[in-house]
């Protein structure tokens, strides 16, 4: 039966460059599907799309760059990526793809994005990467209990399960210190933490972590404001291969005005190494 | 005669969603032309394309996010920027922009970019925004020495002013504490923090931001590697109009892994509201 996020992410070519896929509703947040969850299938597509370009030694097959723009609420169901190559060379390459839905005949878009394709095993080098660490060039993660004395996210409130179906698709762990706002007493600083990995074990990779930078829940709960916060523009870098085991995620906005908040996402993986940040524009709740 | 910057970062539309540009060559650095300049660009074409759309008291003239993704080096001369709307609502328009330059006949893309306009005036309520700010949520700018205690970046070593003629278009302040790589003594924190105006006194408004979040040297000069680091991918969020008078920047890195390191830039204007934030993938110089 294999993982459900390889299941519910996988697209098929048409051969034109325009990928088919089908959103599932267990992806479900607020009033629309996980922007993250949408991420990872524009992924696959752009993968499909240049996955063998580049020398044999380092096929454009991971993601480096990814920023999309949400520009209307997807529903689930069928929905089509249209990719087109922008420029491609030896060492990457950069794609536009546009994930539309058809509603009543008409062909609406939901995200534009464009994508920059590499290699992460050929951009890595031990020596030079370990130069920078031991110049304190590669952000630590943050502490946090143990797995065990973590949060369970299935373990949320019913309010905000039922805005979450989503919840149910991830083994989050939420540092306590940063999850009292599912017993109505928010911290207020604007950060949640946790140890993360996918409910059903599914190894993590450079496409699932395009999921994981946007599977938390927004950082306006721990600032008392409950509700669906629609990504505006969301941007992941992927900087390191994963290694096998639990990561650690966290979510931080430092600057909530005009009605918009940045949320920025720090992935590590289970050796503490940086896997990816993302940062995104997102409209502030409305009480 | 006016400013240099509205000069240099003018469109003329053909009608038909393209605009031609003349790249001046004032704003080079390194093995191209700067990104945050060519940014500017493409905000002065999408803002001639989508400034009509919106509430007549809300029109969509102004930046909110534009993420870029930069495929190939730009050199001084004629340049294309060809737009495509996304989606328009009451509230933001979405547009993808390329900026192409014409080799040899053949039309190479420079910039792939995404843009989402609205209107910053409409966004903003006082009483909202001052409701976060005691909340704590709103970035304060760095303490800086006074300006006259900085350091001019005109007064920029020969070696680092060879590689950017850019340096003459402002009149940035550097803090000492982060410009000793100026007199061969890197600080090695990765940071690049100062005073920021242009040099013609041209105030700063939200397109100019788009400029200004790239328009200090690369972070990694303080890592001691000089050098050109070139952008893999810019986003910029403007978060607010900026008020007149000198604003503050800070460039900030935190990890370099894999060749590549992210750029964080913060710009906040004289009156210590955070008004533009960006974040960039760049490759780490050769040394």
């Amino acid at each position: 039966m294999g993982y459900e996020f390889d299941r519910d992410t996988s697209v098929s070519a048409r051969g034109d460059g325009t990928y088919d896929a089908d959103l599932a509703p267990g992806w479900v947040v607020g009033g629309g599907v996980n922007g993250g969850y949408l991420l990872a299938i524009i992924g696959n597509a752009v993968a499909a799309e240049v996955g063998s370009a580049g020398p044999e030694d380092g096929r454009h097959v991971d993601p480096f760059s990814v920023s999309a723009h949400y520009v209307s609420a997807s529903v689930p169901g069928p929905a089509t990526v249209r990719t087109e190559l922008v420029r491609t060379t030896g060492r990457f390459s950069t794609v536009r793809a546009v994930l539309s839905q058809d509603v009543d005949g008409v062909s609406v878009p939901r995200i534009a994005a464009h994508a920059t394709f590499g290699n992460l095993d050929r951009a890595h080098d031990a020596s030079t990467d370990a130069e920078a660490a031991a110049l304190g060039l590669a952000l630590p993660p943050p502490v946090l209990p143990p797995v065990e004395e973590c949060v369970l996210s299935t373990d949320a409130p019913p309010e905000v399960k039922a805005i979450a179906p989503l919840l149910d698709r991830f083994g989050t762990r939420f540092d306590p210190a940063t999850a009292m706002w599912a017993v109505g007493q928010p911290s207020r600083k604007g950060v949640i933490q946790g140890w993360f990995k996918l409910a059903d074990d599914r190894p993590l990779d450079p496409i699932a972590l395009l999921l994981v930078v946007d599977a938390l829940p927004p950082v306006t709960f721990d600032l008392g404001m409950p509700g669906w916060a629609p990504t505006l523009e969301l941007t992941a870098h992927v900087r390191a291969r994963p290694a096998p085991g639990w990561a650690i995620v966290r979510h931080e906005t430092r600057t909530v005005a005009g009605g918009l908040f940045e949320e920025d996402c720090n992935v590590w993986d289970s050796t503490g190494r940086l896997v990816a940040q993302s940062r995104q524009l997102a409209l502030q709740p409305r009480g």
